[in-house]
């Protein structure tokens, strides 16, 4: 993603320091006590511009979000995209959202074994050329990853307007043996669900009339019992 | 399809009877005896002209294929179509290839359990609306009747136009919890597959640039465990 770069940005992160962790492999295995509370935690990985992150964290204070990205100046902008969000600019920070510069190969140094609930992987960079394959998100090496740090109720909830990241991804988590849900190949096409939440990329391929692919991977045993259990009552 | 009809071809039927079997429930449970062999055996639910299931049987001689359709006109056409690609006319059947007419929701009338080896569902009618979802032949009323005549390396194949008759089959399948292979949401996009067989709709569709959808389905344990084997060897 490129963007324009606004000044000041270190400033602005140490001025937000209750918002974006400037360490937060120190907070690995007690981000509940970082939090104080017993909510789950909710991860984005990749939140660019974090308009997702935002939305989704004021729609939902019982939930603990985390915001990742790669750079500085991403962290900025969801940073004053959050704030702007939750009515917060004076307070500069919001009670259930925490934002983190951090490169996602690394996610196990960020979270212990089942200390997150759901992963939200939403556009992720399709990396089209087969020799950067490990590159994508959900690549079974992160795939894998992700499985780790996910606890009893984890889920894994994916939307790209790639067909071939989508496409991948389907295979990797059938390879996997994860169980798939809500499987969409054009989430848009009869009228967007309710309380849907849009990512800044999304509107713009929406309008351009370009469909949305998506899927929720349940990963946690008590999810799975559960969907179960739903689908013999539904039977 | 709307077809226009040809003159006899009742009388076509009758004079095929090697290729056209008139009473095939009386077959059933005694295919492999019908034959002659043990090759396995291949079906084909909803052939239409038969290009696809005429194509493959010549192609391959070891295995034993049932061509299945509701209009005895789609009857009399994959006929021709067969003995054509056979060079058979004169012969007026096929070793490896039977033609049957038969509703489809009755299948378990036409094999025992486990007498089937693969099922190959090709553009099946979509059926948009959902109160005709009990049609589409990958409900999951359908796909559990498949479950129980299919063998123990027993697999689905299909591929179809139709991206919400995809999106539905997917999700049967994944609420099914059976096990997907090569997922592919354009076939043709890299390439069309060596030895790969069109259908008469596919060659339209591609012409046209428009996606074709694909999925294998892995039913039989047998099946199941040889990939479990290749997936970990690969690993």
């Amino acid at each position: 993603m490129r963007l324009r770069r606004k000044p000041n940005t270190q400033e602005w992160l140490r001025e937000h320091e209750g918002l974006v962790v400037s360490e937060p492999e120190t907070l690995r295995g007690k981000w509940r006590e970082h939090y104080g509370n017993d909510h789950p935690i909710h991860v984005e990985l990749g939140m660019g511009k974090g308009k997702f992150i935002s939305e989704l964290s004021r729609m939902n204070p019982f939930i603990n979000y985390i915001g990742i990205d790669m750079y500085d100046e991403l962290i900025r902008r969801a940073g004053e995209k959050a704030l702007q969000a939750h009515g917060a600019e004076e307070a500069g920070t919001v009670p259930n959202l925490r934002l983190v510069r951090f490169n996602i190969e690394q996610i196990e140094r960020l979270f212990a074994d089942r200390e997150v609930e759901r992963i939200y992987l939403n556009f992720s960079d399709p990396w089209p050329k087969k020799r950067h394959a490990r590159r994508r998100l959900t690549h079974p090496d992160f795939v894998n990853k992700y499985r780790k740090i996910l606890n009893e109720r984890g889920e894994i909830h994916f939307k790209t307007d790639s067909r071939s990241l989508f496409e991948f991804s389907l295979n990797t988590f059938a390879d996997l043996d994860l169980k798939m849900r809500n499987i969409s190949l054009d989430v848009h096409g009869r009228g967007t669900p309710p309380n849907y939440i849009f990512t800044e990329y999304e509107s713009k391929f929406v309008e351009q009339g370009l469909p949305i692919y998506r899927v929720e991977v349940i990963v946690g045993e008590e999810a799975l019992r559960e969907l179960k259990q739903q689908n013999q009552t539904e039977a």
